[in-house]
């Protein structure tokens, strides 16, 4: 974790980023494209599970009162910016970063927008909805868990069918589209997805999973 | 609708987007965008009540199988490209028209990606699933209705807040933040929400109401 290692920041980057985070996927989506790109930044555990994301402060940089959000104390023009919604941020940083995890080419920049969407507009929302029917609803909801565990698989199938083809969901190189969907898929287990099912996925996810930075990342925060 | 009139173009411009979509929300951002941006289009109604979205046709430029899906006939390097995912699509062709609807200023530009973010993973999936349980589900589930509707009262909440200090949804300008929400408002009735609950969304909803190409692109497909 990067919070005081002024050892770990790129050459000549003055940069600290605020993270806002707590221990769930869309969190570790940014620790860890933080933790790939090597960029400093300090973690600010925000427990939802006491409400703290309710607090006006934070609610200031994030007003749609979620996790995560971050701060940049050098953001464009070095004024301090933040940015809320786990997407925006992912594209922000690696865009800042001049990351080929955002590639520059105009198709594959696209190409990665695309699957980084479907994560955002998809594998996020749905598998949350499947997870919340699964280990938090308060009663049994048997038609809400069957509608979100069958779109949670669906889901994975789009992936395994586009993974069959590509090595990630980009296409041949590792994007932010990886690293946004992969804390989604992590959890899968509790979820009821045996990724045998999904030759494919779990291919990309053993991968994916002995990457360093997405270790380090996904202990964020402790 | 831009389908065949060719004075709909750009000086000079020679694309034409195909565009594959169906009467919904998702679909009506990008005809909304195209008609705002004057970009000639032809339309391609995919009826997703008959199943059009699952051949094998479709899922060549729409892996998710879901409309509303394009090809720029004239992409990058002049090669036809496809685009899936509406969040997606409208920084496609807003960023291809050069557009101030998807504004260049660094801050401005990551303020719209934040609220369109913020459409994508939270407006879109959750009102959807409100629709779902108030209109299509064949089945009374007081639960899962009870939970998107406080779901959908809550955005709209966040959406007035923010609309009580900034004209549009990424500050003074009217932006894709706005065009991936609007059609989203729009069936509000059919939603349970009473606007005048939230008056700051309910004069965003009645100015964008009146745009002629939103009134236009709000039609497509006829």
């Amino acid at each position: 974790m990067g919070t005081l290692d002024g050892n770990r920041s790129l050459p000549g980057q003055r940069t600290m980023i605020d993270l806002y985070t707590w221990k769930t996927p869309n969190g570790r989506k940014v620790s860890v494209l933080l933790e790939e790109l090597d960029l400093r930044y300090t973690v600010h555990p925000v427990d939802i599970s006491a409400g703290a994301q309710h607090q006006a402060a934070f609610r200031a940089i994030s007003p749609n009162g979620k996790i995560p959000a971050i701060v940049d104390t050098e953001g464009p023009n070095g004024r301090p910016h933040s940015v809320f919604e786990s997407g925006a941020i992912l594209i922000y940083l690696a865009e800042k970063a001049g990351s080929p995890l955002w590639p520059s080419d105009p198709v594959e920049r696209s190409t990665t927008l695309q699957w980084l969407m479907f994560q955002m507009g998809g594998v996020g929302p749905m598998l949350g909805q499947a997870f919340h029917f699964r280990h938090a609803a308060p009663e049994p909801v048997p038609y809400a868990q069957k509608r979100y565990d069958a779109e949670a698989r669906r889901l994975l199938s789009v992936m395994d069918t586009r993974l069959a083809d590509t090595d990630y969901l980009a296409g041949g190189d590792y994007t932010i589209a990886d690293i946004a969907t992969y804390p989604w898929i992590a959890p899968h287990e509790r979820l009821g997805l045996d990724l045998d099912e999904w030759p494919n996925v779990a291919r990309w996810f053993d991968e994916i999973s002995e990457r360093p930075a997405v270790k380090r990342g996904m202990q964020v925060p402790v």
